[in-house]
């Protein structure tokens, strides 16, 4: 399993420093949505300057403007780049396109989507590589248990990679890795730590003990 | 009724050059979701440096974060801000709070949304000024006639404005401008054109003209 670090509210000196802190303990760095709308796409090309080895993810939520917008992202140097399942087949279609062209992915996001099999059944028959289960983080206070979410997700996942998103922490992590999705994405538990690195480290521990376990 | 105009595929200094030369036609100028993915907020805070009479909306077409994303764009000096309608109550909810603080007004996204009547209702139960009926840009192509959709939300709005947009021509306006909205959107109709100021001119002509007939 993979560990996706998710940058948010943060500026570009501080995003470059807690990765070259975490680098060996991270799989994947998202520059999210929150901070490419602050920074715009320099940010994703910084990243991916700085950080050559480590897969950047986009976090564009994409929900029109399919081709041009992925366009842009793969560009500027992501790996994976994010749309909404809530967007019309048309702009996850035309957004899967440009993956293809540029050797990069689509991560549908489920977002908002109540819907979880049939959210992953269509992603899938538009191509997407990963399909992201999400608590909205402004919903995560309300403490909203998704794990049976989870379950459906990976009962339903064909050819498609589950990541799951929103409000992780040490405390749940141990139900969510025995699912076994293909992605953690976390952000606040490491990113409102004092010790961003310690933090990192525990969750990285977390996931090569379940990943031994599994075999 | 207003002229605003999207400026979405585009760099900061060519929208620098085409709102300088077409300022006294135009009421809003919108800095659009590709055009804030790629230069990020800098791009609203340099439009409203360079132009502070005319409005700005920032279209962040916010689904999550509402209150921070909505906070960053009012810092840099957005007057409007996007939120989708799709987004959850608590998002829209923060979004619309951060918007009295810094004076400025949140505007409802109706894109992807089917019920049209019931958006503008949820969106004016928690607050938003603006509400904008959106076809779009990926779907504009398979000309998916939206006049319904707009006497629907004409009649449902009781305390917000409505905008629209989506794919309007100098064809189509006149059946807009009957229907009386609040703010007509374009985008591709002036952008697309050699002479942009003189398309501008066109629709500013259709907009006032139908203004002094309705008296």
């Amino acid at each position: 399993m993979k560990l996706q670090l998710a940058l948010d509210q943060i500026s570009l000196d501080q995003a470059i420093e807690v990765v070259a802190e975490t680098q060996d303990l991270i799989d994947i760095v998202e520059i999210g949505t929150p901070f490419i709308i602050k920074e715009g796409l320099a940010a994703v090309a910084a990243m991916k300057k700085r950080f050559t080895r480590i897969t950047v993810v986009a976090d564009l939520k994409i929900v029109d403007g399919g081709a041009y917008e992925s366009r842009i992202a793969f560009e500027s140097g992501a790996d994976i780049v994010t749309v909404l399942a809530f967007a019309h087949d048309v702009t996850v279609r035309e957004a899967v396109r440009e993956a293809e062209k540029h050797d990069g992915s689509i991560m549908v996001d489920l977002l908002g989507i109540e819907d979880v099999t049939r959210g992953i059944a269509r992603a899938e028959a538009i191509g997407a590589r990963y399909v992201c289960l999400h608590t909205a983080s402004d919903l995560t206070g309300l403490a909203r248990d998704n794990l049976s979410g989870l379950e459906k997700a990976m009962a339903a996942a064909r050819t498609s990679k589950i990541a799951v998103a929103g409000g992780i922490t040490l405390e749940t992590v141990e139900q969510i890795l025995r699912r076994r999705p293909e992605i953690l994405i976390v952000g606040g538990a490491i990113m409102k730590q004092r010790d961003k690195r310690g933090a990192a480290l525990h969750f990285r521990r977390r996931i090569d003990q379940a990943d031994r376990e599994a075999g």
